[in-house]
């Protein structure tokens, strides 16, 4: 640690480097979400991209009245947390070549920036409130509280593609399985010939009934 | 993004891949730790990180047993989140040059690295549901919950020292206001008298009391 050339020696000048910096993040997020719109495949996920990349475009916005209201200029500081995370965003999307893969590691990064968001924002409310200034404390747990809904709407999403991924396989398996078994369709379905095609179909419809009702319940 | 050389093609690819990013974020942030705590000046801050100098080593070794129930060599993959978040607590630390301002500066970037590290375990447990890997699952899960509680503690060890120097200034506040009213302690305290050492010691006392009793009410 050196202490020559110690630019910060208040908590004011520590919140002020810590509003430049998320300052600077958000704008380095904003550029890269339309890139994982354009990489994602899961229409949940995009739309979910699709609506951080608004809400970031707010915070921007926001932020720039919480250091009107603090009496400084908007600025900006590199901070190199959210260039690291970005940087393995982009190198874990270029090793991967399946798209169900993809999506799954899209969701892990934005993720990742979520909680970079969430930590950033959650300190500045409460240096805020120490150094007495309610009215941006205000402004910036708003923009907290987006932070914390974007992160649990990814995690549904996550959950959702895990389930259905699962709902797929099941279906298969029990399909597999029927196709197994002598004369189960008959004893079942005394109504379909297991030797014409509609037959068959009607058998894998039914299967997936029952295998859709069993998740259900 | 590339496609060429891609090495990752199925989510069991991913799950290997983020263990060995983990992995190696554990060794950082267990070499960066020592050096957080050497800087540390409150007392509870310093406690904080050593528990977690100590959980860190237990979750190396948890995530040695993990890669061996899944069936795969322990090894570490450069992770650039992890480096980036390192270098900006380096960086921040190093541009403070008052202890206050720092232990809140080191709070900020130990709630960082939690955060990471909450992200990169929650994705991990879902994967290795999502795999069928329920044994590794468990042990994901008990670090996660321990990543959780850490940042609980953090947070009211940031929350304490806030309300620490809240106490301090309104008792300074207050004998101030009390020394500026003319015969205030003559008229409360007709024992005390206002000229000496020891009055002036029995008034300070008596002021504290009087804060400590509000702040308590």
């Amino acid at each position: 640690m050196s202490f020559f050339g110690s630019s910060m020696h208040t908590l004011d000048d520590l919140f002020v480097h810590g509003l430049k910096t998320i300052y600077y993040a958000e704008r380095q997020i904003a550029e890269t979400l339309p890139k994982m719109i354009a990489m994602a495949t899961n229409r949940d996920l995009r739309a979910g991209f699709e609506l951080h990349l608004t809400e970031t475009e707010n915070q921007r916005v926001r932020l720039e009245q919480v250091f009107r209201q603090h009496g400084v200029e908007a600025a900006e500081t590199t901070c190199p947390a959210i260039d690291g995370i970005i940087k393995a965003a982009k190198a874990t999307a270029s090793d991967i070549d399946d798209k169900h893969v993809l999506d799954a590691a899209l969701t892990f990064s934005a993720q990742l920036v979520e909680h970079y968001e969430i930590a950033q924002y959650g300190t500045l409310v409460a240096w805020a409130r120490e150094l007495d200034r309610e009215d941006c404390a205000v402004l910036l747990a708003e923009t907290l509280a987006e932070e914390k809904a974007t992160d649990d709407k990814l995690t549904q999403i996550a959950e959702a593609r895990i389930k259905n991924a699962n709902r797929i396989i099941l279906t298969m398996v029990c399909c597999r399985w029927r196709h197994t078994q002598p004369n189960w369709q008959l004893r079942h379905y005394p109504w379909s010939n297991p030797g014409d095609l509609a037959g068959r179909v009607n058998r894998l419809r039914r299967a997936r009934f029952y295998v859709r009702r069993l998740l259900a319940g």
